[in-house]
């Protein structure tokens, strides 16, 4: 975070202000049988109520449960079997090319977990056995080359933990859709950690001819999923990732060996990868012309708009989870930029007329989710939940309307606007747009 | 990471020194029909061969896969189906009072997947409804409380990525027992992203009263799992959790509330909390007298050993992940220190004569997991792999040897010692232990 002391004084003080002190609290609590700002109430007057609580003994600590050879894999608890990805039915044809959302608005902290990460098919999931599958450099190289898994995961590796976008994300609020939770106007993104190497290292032992300046990445899957990319950012920061989240890559996220391309539109993160072809000029295959292509208001088309701008969601509150009565909350969000490190996270609550900064969670990493903080007393009344990223670049997030005055609203594409969720006083959020 | 500037450039020296050249990799490749020094064969040569590789279609190309309602929460692909926790029967009477080991030789970066995290239980797993889960803060405080899940989620809460480690990790190590491989050398530790409220924030509102210097800690479990936990450490960065990497904590894990206790022994991390009592002395309960102390040569015994010292371990090669021939390979481990960040990892290839520094991957973050890694080419010869943690209090992982000095033979817990993979000429390795 590059800020001068000043900023730094003024936010601490805004931040002052809104945070409930220590005395604040105590004073609260003191006041007798009433519930503290946040927390739970006084332990003799729950007793009193019957409440079955510690120092009772539960039902589960009287029995042993399963021990160590029960789940040598482990799973999420019954009890949150609603925390999962889900798909929108109308939204494409078919399943095996649609898309399903990563549950934001239950998640915490950066990580996303692998089995709850947002996917995008082109022609469902293929199932490689990874002894069988190779990846071939070749096109304007000096020595084309072919790989096995176990080549490739002996070279010299890096790890990364980096957000992944569609840049479909909001594409359905670009006309004010309004899709009734945070899951599905965010949901294509997620982060994790992956591990492989860099594109760099393999286009070294290939040899870059003279004059190449373009390779055209391939997927192993049944639509044979095609992107062209500019030389120059594989040889930048570019991974032929193995694996996720520390083990390798689950089956919908490219297993076994997926490109990863940082802060880049998640389509080029091409999954599966198979093939890497050099070339002089980009290939403008079916998913960079009739997809993955922003449609301007004058009939033409802006393509190869790789880089995801900056843009952020308030996760809680949000529909899904309404406020619970008037006291104190802590505003909860995720903000990313495909361009580098979030500088500063803005949220307003009436609508973007006044905006205090929000605390980001250490570490702030460049290009993966960063996730922000902001105490709010609620007094019941009708709210406009607003945030607004900066990035290390000066990028602001703009508005809906700054955003549809220069691209129109025929993109289903790129749609990063300041969101909007009104809190009204019974405690329910609503997916509002406002001019 | 604090070093001079000649400490860096002696070190990125002796990295380049190492590391093969891109000019390196290309002689070799140039080199015709050989195999190239990390790069698979050249394609021609494949293709000549009758492998089965792109550009040609495999079978999984060749029809649609499974869509995106196929699995609302994903699992790893059925060829990663060795990846799993294992247990050894042998180690303890009941597996409901058991451990499981994480499998790092498998793993990458420094994220656990939550699925793969080692597991310690003293009474087996409770099934925990959280709706009716309390968390109960009494003893010396102005004003006993209690909690319910939604109170704690909404107060203002932190992330952190940190490591929790077994005090009894490498414990079969000690007299020689000499596992048969590294997920059971070291694998009672994980490193997760965690997300909970503060327990100053939680000790704030119950107000701690003059006098109190420890708190007890109890679980929900059947063994009601209780550790004495010092104050100071309490409000210095003690979370109470209620998240792991992204989602709710799983079960194993202490679903839905864990109290992480960042770099000290994964016990007094305890799960399924529900009970917080302050008091003026420690307790001395079954699990902190006649378990977690550390049997002295003279009969008397260290208590209260919190925190987990400098440790490491070389994950590649090892005893699970032999070499495959000649040639060059990349060295990959983890380090980790419960008193801060690892400044260093050196590595051993002669059993602790000559020592080079390994690279870091960043961010090396404060008691996390660090992931090191070091190129070397492998000549075919006999060689004694070590590792060797520095943290950023100066503190040096120690050989067997010295901490057997101090520490004599009794104990279980608390082995951090530099280990020893012999790498054979035939690639397999062994665990060995050399004076």
């Amino acid at each position: 975070m590059n800020e001068d002391r000043s900023e730094v004084a003024r936010r601490v003080a805004a931040m002052e202000r809104l945070r409930p002190s220590r005395r604040g609290f105590m004073k609260v609590a003191a006041a007798g049988g009433a519930v503290a700002a946040f927390g739970g109430p006084d332990i003799k007057r729950a007793l009193a109520a019957g409440e079955n609580l510690p120092p009772n003994v539960p039902e589960w600590m009287k029995t042993l449960g399963p021990g160590v050879t029960a789940s040598p894999y482990g799973a999420p608890s019954k009890y949150e079997k609603e925390v999962v990805r889900r798909n929108v039915g109308w939204l494409t044809a078919s399943e095996e090319s649609s898309i399903n959302f990563t549950p934001i608005h239950m998640l915490e902290g950066i990580i996303t977990p692998s089995g709850l990460c947002f996917e995008r098919h082109h022609g469902g999931v293929p199932e490689i056995d990874p002894a069988q599958h190779r990846l071939v450099i070749h096109g304007m190289v000096a020595r084309p080359l072919i790989f096995t898994m176990d080549d490739i995961v002996r070279f010299p590796s890096v790890s990364r933990i980096m957000f992944l976008e569609c840049p479909a994300n909001g594409g359905m609020e670009w006309r004010g859709a309004q899709m009734a939770g945070c899951q599905f106007t965010h949901g294509m993104v997620h982060c994790c950690e992956w591990t492989g190497v860099k594109l760099s290292t393999l286009l070294a032992e290939a040899g870059v001819a003279k004059g190449a300046k373009w390779l055209l990445a391939e997927g192993a899957d049944a639509a044979a999923m095609t992107r062209s990319i500019p030389l120059d950012k594989a040889l930048d920061d570019v991974i032929v990732a193995y694996a996720q989240n520390g083990e390798r890559i689950r089956p919908e996220q490219g297993y076994p060996l997926r490109l990863m391309v940082p802060g880049w539109e998640g389509n080029v993160n091409v999954k599966w990868v198979r093939r890497i072809k050099l070339g002089d000029k980009p290939w403008h295959h079916r998913e960079e012309t009739s997809k993955y292509t922003d449609l301007m208001p004058d009939g033409t088309a802006r393509q190869f708009t790789f880089v995801q701008e900056a843009n952020s969601v308030v996760t809680f509150p949000c529909p899904e989870r309404p406020l619970d009565g008037k006291g104190t909350y802590e505003i909860r969000g995720i903000a990313w930029s495909g361009r580098g490190k979030i500088k500063r996270v803005d949220v307003s609550l009436d609508g973007g007329d006044n905006w205090r900064s929000a605390q980001l969670q250490e570490p702030v990493l460049s290009k993966a989710l960063v996730r922000f903080r902001l105490p709010w007393k609620w007094e019941g009344g009708p709210a406009l939940v607003q945030s607004r990223a900066l990035d290390e670049t000066g990028y602001v997030q703009p508005t809906i309307e700054q955003l549809r005055k220069v691209r129109g609203v025929n993109s289903i594409y790129h749609k990063n606007a300041i969101h909007t969720w009104r809190v009204n006083p019974n405690g329910k959020i609503d997916n509002v747009q406002i001019a």
